[in-house]
């Protein structure tokens, strides 16, 4: 893979549009608007009364004020500055100073599911905004009665959401970035295999490793025992990747502990971006069986922290990009081969987009 | 009002140059410069030894240092790099290495006229700066024996200054901005009448209110009780926001309370303003009758609390137009008569001086 | 030297890349990378294991890390993100996914050389850094064994590194900027005598003067004896400043007093440069003959204090140039018949460079 067509200037300032994306846990939308940036729109999303989550563009269209500093009334929100609500589809419900509501007054809305616990988001046309486009939670194991899945964490990176899904696929940094949290060291070193299907790219590494505390943690292993290790990255462009890891006693005494980190890739902006994590087992951890318990808020709280390793390589590699301009001229290795089949996807998306 | 031509986009992108300002309270002007923005300049102020306000541009000529940093000798300022001293009219009287000074050494000056408590500046040309345009203050009460008037707050905003004309402009927003603190929430739905001569736009509201906490502290009245109010607000663009509120005892037992806040409305540049406010009285609160008693202080604190709501949201507006580039167009309702009106006048205002 | 034609626009925007400049001490590279600014490049500094300064870009050729987070392994630096590592002449010697390493798998390189306690580094075309070019040591009395000479102070100041060599030239900023610090407050008046040849600029001045405490300090005098004083400032363009003072006792008792400061005057980008300084003496103060003995530390500590006005003011210069835009006509006086030279030295140095 290495050679002159991969050393590519790419320039990372696009995203895929026509896609939902994940934006937020359902948890995270409570009795308080939230303001959370897609595509380069801040958006503010509320429930009203009747539960129903909202997105609407976080800017008044009477005088610019951001709603989400706003109150929930009823089904609607109402602007901070002059008291103006707006409900479902952006719809002007009130204007306190009159009592005629031209047709026409709106703010733009953005399409949103809730599925599982997450909800997902349309950034673009609400009439292109086909509920079919969302990922099959059930084949996502999520929704799955025989996998045990639960929220993990939001977290936003400063880079562009390429960079996300990138560091996501090149699975060698995990011996670097991570150094002794995620792996015994040899992730890097072995080869990885590639299967490249649709909008989906796989790659899978497969060793023989001896657990680390973090991983035995994560995974309810003994720490210092050898395992038979498979790890499975499948980037599902553009909005999801699915990290899989399978640990197998070689002595064949516990159960093959199987588990998926299913990760909203979510575009904020040109450089902005947000991984919102979930997790699905094929086991339960004793304490660990719910999203707010003190235990597993214990665990997330201690993967964030290694999370936090990618998020500050991510915001240093953008700001680089931003100190070097156009300058840059990447050069790729063997280990890249799934990240250039990203990029070349993810610019035929962007310019099929285009071309509409 | 609504309608098609009410939905345009404004851009808030200049100010007449050809006006007074008020720029600071002379008090603020002590025995240091004090630095501030005019109409995109940054400009030194200071008082030399015969008690003279001056303005200078805050740059020296020389090497472009702040001359604010630097020190008052006698009549001048001394620039805090080279030691270089510029007096009256930005004219250079000193140069430390040498004995001549050339004629044409000096730095831009702006003319500043003391007039009541505040000091009045010109950021445009010198020549035209005729002091027979700043306003008449026994007109505005402030010099009129018969009312008690007093410096009140600077407020610097990150904003437009046209965002703050029309925030004064548009009463709507004490009932949701400042819910409770301003009115008892029936100011938004009252309807205004506007009148219009030359470059004053006049609105005002007539309703029958219980007095809140902050209203009875402020115009000296019994909260709880019910008044009859008139909310009179008047731009004299582009300068000035005179906000007059008359409370009416309905038992008719005591006098009738009129109080106006005399703001000044300064542009610092296209994302700054200043308020700058005064109040004038017809009546005298024990305690407050001075500008630096702890009473008025105390209160002043009060008011101010609830002003940064204001800058909070011309802030929080700013950002969205930031945010949008040019892409804004906002819908106009009713209430923003005064303010379309407004816009208009200031549109004419910047063309009419572009066009000298 | 005043009058038209040097009332002009000077734009501060560009520095000869064909040069050496000073861009550490010796001490400073110990057993970690060190991240620092050349021409606007960020670059990264290390010794290997032999000892060997290197400096790279610090932007990993692979996925633009900043190899500066990154490890010291042997010889090389190990990028902080997949572990990719970097060795002399910019060359990559380990990939972890992979046993081949393409020969033109490289980082950009900067030629360094250790000098006396100084690092010099070359910002261009690695194949014009000649050796030779990099200013005599001995003749600069830093390797000289009858002088005495210490590294002193690193200080970077957010300004243009032109701004900085015209400080170190206009001296007149001493009795204003440092009032009381370096001199008794006549130097700005004392008329100077100037001579140039080919890069050097040389300005002196003398004077009869009574030693402040920190010149007391610093020269080893007592603090309110009167002496005769020389200040020689040599400005070696583009990359160094040289301050010699002579204080000769007029009572003939104590012995000559001479040092200089020897300045690395160095580029970061447009908007940094870095004040590098040594010292050299023909005298040695007891206590104070080593760089880490406490009292050379206490005593560098106070003049760093007065070396931050110099920061503080280029940094605002820097601030007004930068809210002016390109408005800026500056003023010259007779004393800036030094800096108008440097000036007219460094336009046609980087003429040249451009037209090659």
């Amino acid at each position: 893979m290495e050679g002159q067509n991969n050393n590519f200037r790419y320039a990372y300032q696009g995203y895929p549009r026509n896609a939902w994306y994940v934006i937020a846990f359902s948890h995270e939308l409570g009795d308080k608007p939230l303001a959370r940036y897609i595509c380069g729109d801040r958006v503010v999303m509320f429930r009203g009364e009747n539960g129903q989550p909202l997105a609407l563009l976080d800017r008044c269209p009477h005088r610019s004020a951001p709603l989400s500093q706003g109150k929930i009334v009823g089904n609607a929100i109402q602007c901070p500055y002059h008291g103006i609500e707006f409900g479902a589809e952006g719809k002007c419900l009130k204007i306190p100073s009159q009592n005629r509501i031209p047709d026409d007054f709106r703010v733009r809305f953005y399409p949103v599911k809730e599925v599982w616990k997450w909800l997902w988001i349309w950034p673009s046309d609400p009439a292109k905004a086909d509920p079919a486009l969302i990922p099959d939670h059930d084949e996502l194991k999520l929704t799955d009665k025989n996998w045990h899945a639960l929220p993990y964490f939001f977290e936003p990176m400063n880079g562009s959401f390429e960079m996300l899904h990138e560091n996501l696929l090149d699975t060698t940094h995990i011996s670097f970035l991570h150094g002794g949290a995620f792996d015994a060291g040899a992730m890097a070193g072995t080869a990885p295999r590639m299967e490249v299907t649709g909008n989906v790219i796989k790659i899978w590494r497969e060793l023989t490793e001896t657990a680390t505390d973090l991983t035995a943690l994560s995974f309810d292993l003994v720490a210092g025992h050898t395992y038979r290790r498979a790890l499975i990255t499948e980037a599902r462009v553009p909005n999801l990747e699915i990290v899989t890891n399978v640990f197998e006693d070689m002595s064949g005494e516990s159960p093959t502990r199987i588990r998926s980190s299913v990760i909203g890739v979510t575009p904020g902006g040109p450089q902005l971006c947000y991984q919102i994590n979930a997790q699905v087992n094929n086991y339960i951890v004793p304490g660990r069986d719910a999203f707010d318990s003190p235990e597993t808020q214990k665990t997330i709280a201690r993967v964030t922290k290694v999370i936090h390793q990618d998020r500050d390589i991510i915001g240093a590699v953008q700001q680089n990009y931003n100190e070097a301009g156009d300058d840059i001229v990447e050069v790729s290795v063997l280990a890249d081969a799934a990240a250039m089949r990203f990029r070349r996807l993810m610019i035929e998306m962007i310019e099929a987009e285009r071309a509409q």
